[in-house]
């Protein structure tokens, strides 16, 4: 079991040469959003590009194209033929370093099954969000599916829809880590000193954060923080460590002077600072 | 009668566990928007989201929808089946700890059935605005409907239309405050000097706010702020005292340098600096 | 001959009472837009929220609604039955206490009688600009209902349309004159010292400005801070007086640092710093 | 060959008169954007805006035009009559100083055509990006259409496409040099150390830049810099050498504190610093 210290982050920070150009820093894709919810593949898209991706591609409904082009214009965007539904999944999706999948998500079946088509067919590193982590629960199949290439990142509710109730928060960990072992997979267990799960058992705890990120979309953040790290070349398991870490880190110096009325894209904003906060700082936050 | 200073506020804010989560912070959904008007519920939407909201839902007509989802990521957007007026409420809305009800919303039929209804059947407080106090003041039977888990915030000529003409402003709050006796609701006459009255006759008037709050959206955003501090668990009492005072304050911080030219957002933006000001001053404003 | 002094603007200025309400600053309507070119109306209508306005209204043709209500959240819109002319004047005009006309507009044969029936029947002060002025320099039947309650804002091209080519800027000034003499209106020539021309014959030339106001939208800026300074009470002689000086500070501080890069959502954010400068400097900018 | 000094930059400046008004500053237009990469045509519009033109108009498929409508108030938006592509091309182009083309359009037949057309009709300086420089690649009767009244802006990749697979840099180089002196027309070479290669050979090498500028959007941006300087009247030579400086300036100063978190948009924001800070300093960045 490991605390999170500032240094534990920058030795895995990935150092680019000044002659490095977009594709070296990624590509991804977020696949997310339905009718009312497309805010939340804006904040993972953004975040993405805040985390430093060299391009960010989101894949929604038809109902979230010109919401996303009028309001995030360096995103490119690809749409489902469904209007509220994402009811296939991209073309050529091995043109992406990594995807993440769930930010504003339905759970209805034909969401089900493009997530368990890609959870199929695509072999590079995939995040699990949100509703994403909700078709998983209720689906033992799809579940069978999940492999040491994928990143899970529920919060508590969505944990136990996941694994059952648990007793108290020791018990959560508990199953946490039977989860992590028996499906090899990365689980980021979000709350207050959000908790990152191996799949041989190692836990590290995060010491970034703040009550200030208990507000909608901050989880849609995380998910587009980690699937950027991971697009621009770190492990799985140095994204899953280095983006719990910038995210709260994000929170903190977002609500600064906001407190309570710090919201998501407060702390998208936040991101970059944290790089360069981080790298001029010595101990912890 | 209480003339409100700032220790009044702070001994009414309620503290927050480091280890508080979104749902601590309260679910909320504000009802209003039509051909033209959308904008109101953005200003409420957002007002309430920067008063400490955990998760803030917007429910407009159709045409609202993605002039909402392209200008405020954060917020979740449900709609009613008609393209321009509100002709239905959201199912299941016992999800929410408050409803707020008016901002940019008609006066049609369809309009005021939908108000009626959610009066006679939501159990949780309602804070009651702009158009929706407007069909109060012409339907005996809908105003017969206001109980005591219910905040209304007329402006002058609102109130009017609601009580009857007023000789004058001693006339007005004697008739607030009748109002309220026979009612059980609170009151929040706005202007300068805004007015809060409690179903027992006791009032309070606002120490904070500026003329240049004059100005179109304000009274949305008001909504938006007592909204979101009864979805956080605060009192409708406190709610109404806190929400009057903060909205007054950021109107002052707001236009320190812009003065005319403050706009409503403006005094959005400035809503999470009230609590740091607060919290970090002595005496008033 | 004037040339216009910090001190001839501030004793212009109308002082607000502190328990003023949002009618005392005025409502007021902007009507321009058509297919692509949107945006002027949005310019007109945030500079006249930044000026000071109460309430602010727009009115464009259906393919503007979506356009305006997602940028701009302050400002009612009302649309026209077409989708990319405007064919027709709002309802009950005698709601507003000014109207600003031009900025986007086509010069169509359906605008031109628009803009006839709004000369003919609005008995309040209007602010005629860009392709409004076109489509009186193309009609003299329009021309004649110029009236003493009309700005005209005509930059050197639009004028010559209007009477005809010049010689040199002393034949221009001199057309102004004669322009003003017979129609009774107050005409603003924009340019390099924007000049203002009463129908009494007294010029005013302006003392602020630059030349990185020489950019797209800027006009459109300036028919909204002079329709809401009339909405507020001004005379139109005021308006137009205080309108050109605080327009050129504007663009003054917006390109303090930003020099040709500039733009004209710049320069309205600067509108509401104009009049704290101004109360708080001596001598000229 | 030539390192780009700061002194290379500031002579190369045009000096405006006070008196300069809009057209002096060139009416420019950018032609792109498909379905879900309008982004790129706002990169590009705000980048000449922010350059200092005095009118930008962009050219997009339908599904563009409210998305920078809404986003882009100082642009003038035209359109092709077909949904997703560019199908047709603008009415009487010679009312532009200079035409951009290429940023997030599409590789079809149709747009091919267009390509084709523009090149042939329009006989003042074209800059040529992303998209357009791809067609040209696969059609050797359009890459004949290049002259010397256009740049073109590839990157490596877009580069090799044009040329042939190259062996290393140094071949990449001679290539460049080649290519320009068959063709005529202006060579920028974008990468680390972005290269200028003119017709008669020679080269000059980029000073500016920051590895943080590889990220997606960046070379819409620069086209945009690139056709409003030529807008403006400065040579293709100067535009050249001028756009890549004061892009790749804008680049370092955005990223000072926002390092792998900058994006686009930040870029473009900082472009009129970069005149400011230009004129301001000794030595080099």
């Amino acid at each position: 079991q490991f605390y999170l210290e500032p240094e534990d982050i920058k030795i895995r920070h990935k150092k680019y040469h000044r002659a490095s150009h977009k594709g070296d820093y990624g590509k991804v894709m977020l696949i997310g959003g339905s009718l009312g919810k497309v805010g939340a593949v804006y904040m993972a898209s953004k975040g993405a590009l805040r985390t430093g991706s060299g391009l960010v591609s989101a894949f929604v409904p038809k109902c979230g194209l010109n919401i996303l082009q009028a309001s995030l214009p360096e995103v490119m965007v690809e749409i489902s033929n469904n209007e509220y539904i994402i009811d296939a999944l991209p073309e050529n999706m091995e043109r992406f370093d990594a995807i993440g999948i769930g930010p504003g998500k339905g759970t209805d079946i034909k969401s089900a099954e493009v997530l368990q088509k890609l959870m199929s067919r695509y072999k590079k590193n995939i995040v699990i969000d949100a509703d994403a982590i909700n078709i998983i629960a209720q689906n033992e199949e799809i579940k069978d599916l999940i492999r040491d290439n994928m990143i899970l990142t529920p919060h508590v509710m969505e944990f136990e829809r996941l694994v059952g109730k648990c007793i108290d928060h020791t018990d959560r960990l508990k199953k946490a880590i039977d989860f992590c072992a028996v499906h090899k997979c990365i689980l980021i267990l979000k709350g207050p000193n959000t908790t990152i799960c191996m799949p041989d058992g190692r836990m590290y705890f995060n010491s970034t954060g703040t009550k200030y990120l208990a507000t909608g979309g901050t989880g849609d953040v995380l998910t587009g923080i980690l699937t950027s790290f991971i697009g621009q070349g770190y492990s799985a398991e140095n994204a899953a460590i280095c983006g719990v870490y910038h995210h709260g880190l994000a929170g903190q110096l977002a609500s600064v002077n906001k407190l309570h009325g710090t919201i998501a894209t407060d702390i998208i904003d936040k991101i970059p600072e944290t790089f360069y906060v981080l790298n001029h700082s010595a101990g912890n936050f």
